[in-house]
């Protein structure tokens, strides 16, 4: 650890820069740079990320005392350069206390404005400035937070508001005035005395009168939001190790709310929600920064454009707009201008597209920071391809940009235009994250997440939404509030997670009480359906029928740069015809996973399997056989026609058998009628095939090589689909995988049963199709052997869901029963499930495909399972050299921007 | 292949020798290397093992083709040495063809004797010996041979007797006459007809006539047996591969029913019962060889000493003995010597006992066959210790001469010898194989395999035994046999299976038809009990008490050569300190796995096991704990008390927690009772706790870390009942183990309870023990990252069981639908379970040792589970670096035999 703890910026000058950020913070280090790019920014110090790990190491005590003699001296640099003087009452410096991690985490940690008041110093500060109301609303303001933050005040319910909040309405009913701002000097002293009242009356607590008490208080409680709930959900969320830390910034407080020549807000260089290279934001005249973000006052626009645009929507009139909403180009022209050309100084700075806030104190603007804009997975294109056009970034930069899991927002369904064109428009709100979503209204946050899981798609709908509201805004289909502009957490957060959110619906009432919403007389009950545009702002009545999105623009162009650069290609997992068209529409290149087993449900289908299933000899067995093959002979018909020329895996029947017998008594009743037989019999039968651990039973291979007869059917029925398919002049690529292979043995009596088939076909038909036979590498010992085994498979793939089961010793169905408790404790940091186990599994993997290549130097290898969609896997697989991944339709575009970028990874 | 497919032997001359064994086969070497060291064999020549492999692969037809000319040869070769011509009337020549493979299958493949008869060569044959009688017998005696084991004749029930006997039973009633030898010439000659003709009739195929049309039919015969079904049987008990194949030698055959001077017999050159240095072995005047084996006659004793001892057994005086039984020593006494002479001269020839056949023919001596002989575990034992003192045999030599599992015999109880005082005696037979048994009688093989697999003790009695009877031999405690000597099928196959048996009990009457037998007046019915002892002869009513065997004597020196030998040490699996002390009475030096879960059955322990299942706090769970803490300490206690100054590895609680809860209504009415609580509040934590997989769900050290106060309670427990021990001057050496640890953490969280739990109690005790934190490798994920797991880790045992099972992907609860149908068709070779697969397994196992001792030098390492008592499974633990094996206590002498084992092979 180094010495140094605390480091100051201020004046053009800074001790730390951009590249400190694991030290500084992303806030912190942004905060020194721009101070030494000639950006103007309000002094103060940053104290470092490695201290918070100290603080959890050494606790409180012992790191306030580490601290002291830096931060004190540091307080007395600020003051320097702003000519004021902490806890001075003639000339009182205040200060902010933020966090500010090495990843942007918004709204998930604590901040303290207006740090240095007391009742002296308000007094002081009333006669330096001249302006009592703002002396004492910044005083009141800064008593309500730091009451929230560091002393923990909370509403004693759930349902209630905010106990400070419920003062103020308190004051504001016994005055018969509507707006905070109606209120009196008078009645902003008096909140003071009542909050500070309710503080000590709540927590038993003084509020502490010393400014320098105050600012370790507020030092202190930043790292204490570190490990706040919210912020380890983020984390959980987002992969953030705890580790990292946050760090700590303390700046000069400018103030935005010190008359009409003063002002606040945050911009963007570019559009967040769409991409669009235009500057844009939101502001408040005479405000506190707070105001913008957290969508208490409705904000204006930063550009004319935006005004106009965001008038239109709002269906307010030109003159309504003009007077009231004024943009701050039009109301602050000259500052408007040295902000646009700051915001563009910084995103030539950075490279990418900034999120900045600043203040303007009396004329003078200052900025409080900037940082890589979050954006929705559109913009996130947009953005990347614009800035790759615009030749401020490379093509490999532009890839490495795309998140390729944000991706997943292009690939949703949007709504179907005429289901769009009637359906009922209830009201328009801000189109703050882009998407469709239709789902049952919800109110409370636990209500979404518990519905949610109960498969059910809800919107969650709020007057405004809080950190606290995290865990069901990510259960929800889409999030609706009635207050919060463009920048309100509803909308940041939404962007965030990809979610389609419409924000600041202002015709919305909300009663928690009743769970009933009002829009213009209709009462919305909670349960009953609606629909949200969130490119759009719309909100509609009822369920609003979806159609899927397509690859075009500068989605089609990014994803030819990730042709370009990859190594790996990318297939799809897909059963049907209708699956496999839409991977292929997304890029995909083959079938990488046919599963068979879902071919049998349907009526006739499900009856012959039965039938085969309660056989008693190889003929009865034959027989039942002979009915399916027709049906499968179909299914694979149609999927090899529609990825003709490309090859198509299909895997044998694989699950047990007891997975397409009844398990209940109605079922098998149901079963006995049709087949003839007693019930008693079908229970004996299901009985006998009942299992303790069916995941390691009688499935995969072992069922073709107890019952041959099922594998000959099904290779005759795959072959007999592509003999068709080259008479009628196609090119079919049929793959046929034998599945759960831990033995040779197991494998080369499957092959030649497969081949034996084949050639007694192919005889018949006058035709030969070039098929391969290949194995699935899911069993830990067939990758131990991969040597012996690529004796007999001409290809691999890795089936890394039952490879993962294996090599864990874990159930997927069962491990719901420890592994949020995993989780939590870190034993596990993810669920090995989702990210593959590159230590443990990865090991049999690579050894799988080395072993194998040794044998057979071109074995083609492939995964299919959950992993072949997910960023981390799908490099991993690039770098032990398979030569596909495959995963659902949903996800091939996401496999092959991490293809990609595990390619552009390895050139450097 | 070599191009030489027949090797020709006979008058001092081979064209084969003894170390041809592969090619050739035991019987063909040894035949060729007798002739060379000047012992007197019938000329002969042998087909190799070779063209066996090619018969399968080619056919019949083929084979007979690329023979032709090197049979023809080869017996024109025999003709010239015998002065006599194969088919020729005037001067005949017969032969007969035998099986040999490279290791000795007794009985199990077909032999012909006194092929080369017909109608017209009889006469000759009558000619040339005057002796019509034995004429007419050899021929209908090779007829009957020929038409069952070439044409196929067999009973058409399996209660029916052989078809040909039949005839001859009916021919006997006809004429009124008890023997066979009562039968006149003319009958036999009708048997000829009659067999003949019943051969026609049931085959539809005429016996053929032409001598080398018989030779054909004989040698292909003989091919054919190499894949009968008690071949295949036999091949698999005793892990004979089946591409090894079996030569056929073609022999002379020399008469032993010529006459007075004429006799046949079999000896040992040491008693293979008891392995004492007594030559001995059994002969009959007037009779061919199969008379002797098939025990058909009871036969005579070689050797006065032999004579008496048995007519003593048998309560026969010794004027009956001299008159009707002499010893051939006394009969005759000139050919005696000679054999005695003989007999010394091959055993110092092969260094090992042997197993002789002879015949004396009108007064000359000839040799058929010698081997070394099959023994039992006892004799095995006694005779590599006599020739390592006789300085016949070295150390190492002697110790690989002994098979670790026929060790088993030598550790299975004895009889009480109080109980044994008073129980009574039925009958007494010969002693043919030694040990105790108690059991049900059964009279055929299908029940005694059928309630062997209902867990009931069994013993099968037979008149006689055949080869079709193996399967329940094997499944029987003992075999009892009305018929047959010592060398009796029976009493052979019983030595070589290591179970006891008592053969020709000739007061025995046995009744298949009504499943009953009768000795002196009492009746036995099936399922009754009879004890036999294999040791003595003896047979008692009812069930007998038995008592433990000792380590003492040659098997204490074997023993004690095994210690001196091996690296690998041997520890035992044991719960109780019952098992703990016979292990090391075995020489056990440790305990290598001791569960804790079956401490927890018991009346009140159970109770609190489930109310520490049904609590729902941490709280009511360490109150449920706490009850169970004395009650683990006490167990804990009398295990290292017992095993003081050994180390004790304890496995913490393993099981899922289902395990302990009761799954029937009736149980759960008990439980909700004592508990008192609803039945419904059970069964709906009983249906909580259940699981999909509970193979891979909630169980090892899951547990522990969902519930880490159970790892405190039994770290307690364990620690506790040390540090009473130690502060009563015992010298307690516990280690705790971690189960199913897949992830470093996992092991780190637990360990970190375990020292915490350590510290608190010997800071309270005053008192400290050293102890070891190790893990179980049975998850293959543990394998792989064991470099990172020996950080946290003092220790590993590879818990082969699970490993097995998750390398494979097989449930052992599940692998018996597949199983069978897998060894069948040699996808496996053997039972995973048994035998640990060295491949897949084995690599893990290599790779943990390998990549744990890479973070930990010396990282002791051991291996529990079924495997650690599995002689190959030993030797590969050897050959991999293992520290101990740990096995069931039965098992101990087995593992530390196999151990020493692998520790000499690995000098060569």
């Amino acid at each position: 650890m180094s010495e140094k703890r605390v480091y100051t910026f201020g004046n053009g000058k800074a001790e730390g820069k951009a590249d400190m950020r694991n030290l500084l913070g992303g806030k912190g280090a942004n905060l020194a740079e721009m101070n030494l790019i000639g950006v103007p920014v309000p002094p103060g110090f940053t104290i470092t990320t490695d201290v918070c790990t100290e603080y959890y190491e050494k606790g409180k005590e012992t790191v306030v005392k580490l601290l002291k003699a830096e931060v004190e001296n540091s307080v007395k640099h600020v003051e320097s350069l702003m000519n004021s003087t902490f806890g001075d009452p003639s000339n009182p410096l205040l200060v902010s206390v933020r966090s500010g991690a090495r990843a942007s985490m918004p709204g998930m940690m604590d901040t303290i404005l207006n740090l240095g008041l007391n009742d002296t110093v308000v007094a002081g500060l009333v006669k330096k400035t001249g302006n009592e109301r703002f002396a004492y609303d910044s005083y009141r303001r800064f008593v309500q937070m730091y009451g929230d933050v560091v002393l923990g005040m909370k509403p004693v319910n759930k349902e209630d508001i905010d106990p400070f909040e419920a003062i103020i309405q308190k004051v504001k009913a016994e005055r018969g005035v509507k707006l905070d701002s109606d209120m009196t000097v008078e009645d902003l002293k008096q909140l003071v005395v009542l909050f500070k009242k309710a503080i000590k009356d709540q927590t038993g607590k003084d509020f502490p009168d010393d400014p320098m008490e105050q600012l370790w208080g507020a030092i202190c409680a930043v790292f204490d939001s570190w490990m706040n709930e919210r912020a380890i959900l983020y984390r959980k969320m987002e992969g953030i190790p705890q580790e990292w830390g946050t760090a700590v910034t303390v700046q000069a407080m400018v103030f935005g709310n010190m008359g009409d020549s003063s002002a606040t807000g945050v911009c963007f260089s570019r559009d967040a929600g769409t991409g669009e290279n235009l500057f844009n934001g939101e502001y408040l005249i005479n405000a506190q920064g707070e105001d913008v973000v957290a969508g208490i006052r409705t904000p204006q626009q930063i550009t004319k454009e935006g005004s106009l645009r965001w008038a239109a929507q709002q269906n307010i009139d030109e003159e309504t707009r003009a007077n009231k909403f004024p943009s701050m180009e039009e109301a602050m022209p000259e500052l408007y201008k040295q902000l646009y050309a700051l915001q563009d100084k910084l995103e030539k700075h950075y490279h990418d597209m900034q999120d900045m806030e600043f203040t303007v104190q009396e004329g003078k603007l200052w900025f409080l920071q900037t940082r890589n804009g979050k954006r929705t997975g559109t913009a996130m294109v947009k953005i990347a391809m614009d800035l790759l056009h615009e030749g401020e970034i490379d093509e490999k930069t532009a890839l490495m940009r795309c998140e390729p899991n944000k991706l997943d927002e292009l690939l949703h369904p949007v709504f179907d235009k005429e289901a769009l064109a009637q359906a009922h428009v209830l009201t328009r709100g801000l189109p703050a994250s882009p998407g469709a979503a239709s789902g049952q209204v919800v109110f409370f946050a636990d209500d979404a997440t518990k519905w949610h899981e109960d498969g059910r798609q809800v919107i969650m709908v709020r007057i405004e939404t809080s950190p606290e509201d995290l865990a069901g805004m990510s259960a929800a289909e889409g999030i609706l509030t009635a207050r919060g502009g463009m920048t309100s957490h509803a909308a940041v957060v939404a962007r965030g997670m990809g979610k389609c959110c419409v924000s600041g619906a202002g015709a919305i009432m909300i009663d928690y009480k009743t769970r009933t919403l009002e829009i213009d007389g209709t009462i919305i009950r909670e349960g009953d359906y609606i629909s949200l545009n969130g490119s759009t702002g719309e909100v509609y009545l009822g369920e609003v029928k979806t159609r899927p999105a397509e690859v075009t623009g500068d989605f089609a162009e990014l994803m030819d740069l990730c042709k370009k650069y990859s190594k790996l290609v990318v297939r799809t997992n897909a059963d049907t015809p209708h699956d496999a068209e839409v991977a292929s529409n997304f890029g995909a290149v083959g079938i990488g996973l046919c599963r068979t087993e879902h071919m049998f449900f349907e009526n006739e289908k499900i009856k012959a399997m039965r039938e085969m299933i309660l056989a008693n000899s190889t003929e009865e067995r034959e027989k039942a056989l002979d009915k399916l093959l027709p049906y499968q002979k179909q299914d694979f018909y149609g999927i090899l026609k529609c990825m003709d020329g490309m090859p198509v895996n299909i895997r044998l029947l694989d699950p047990p058998l007891h997975e397409f017998v009844p398990h209940d008594l109605k079922g098998q009743e149901v079963m006995a009628e049709e087949m003839g037989v007693s019930v008693h019999f079908i229970q004996s039968r299901v009985s006998a095939l009942s299992e303790s651990n069916p995941m390691l039973g009688l499935r995969g291979c072992r069922l073709g090589n107890t019952f041959p007869e099922i594998t000959a059917m099904q290779t005759k029925a795959i072959l007999g689909a592509a003999v068709l398919l080259k008479k009628e002049g196609y090119n079919p690529k049929p793959e046929i995988m034998v599945p759960l292979v831990g033995i040779v043995n197991e494998l080369d009596i499957q092959e030649s049963i497969i081949r034996k088939t084949a050639n007694k076909l192919f005889k018949k038909e006058g035709v030969e199709v070039e098929f391969k036979v290949g194995t699935m590498i899911e069993i830990p010992r067939a990758a131990l052997t991969a040597d012996v085994i690529a004796q007999k498979a001409e290809y691999f793939s890795f089936g890394t869901n039952d490879l993962t089961q294996m090599t864990f010793g874990y159930s997927r169905d069962d491990i719901a029963s420890f592994l949020p408790s995993y989780l939590e404790k870190k034993i596990l940091d993810v669920d090995p499930f989702q990210v593959l186990d590159q230590k443990g599994v990865g090991q049999l993997i690579k050894m799988g495909v080395e072993k194998g290549r040794n044998t057979r130097k071109n074995l083609k290898c492939g995964i299919c399972g959950e992993h072949g969609g997910e960023p981390s896997s799908v490099k991993f697989c690039h770098r032990v050299g398979l030569n596909y991944v495959s995963c659902s339709p949903f996800r091939v575009p996401i496999a092959r921007l991490a293809a990609a970028q595990a390619a552009v990874e390895e050139m450097k």
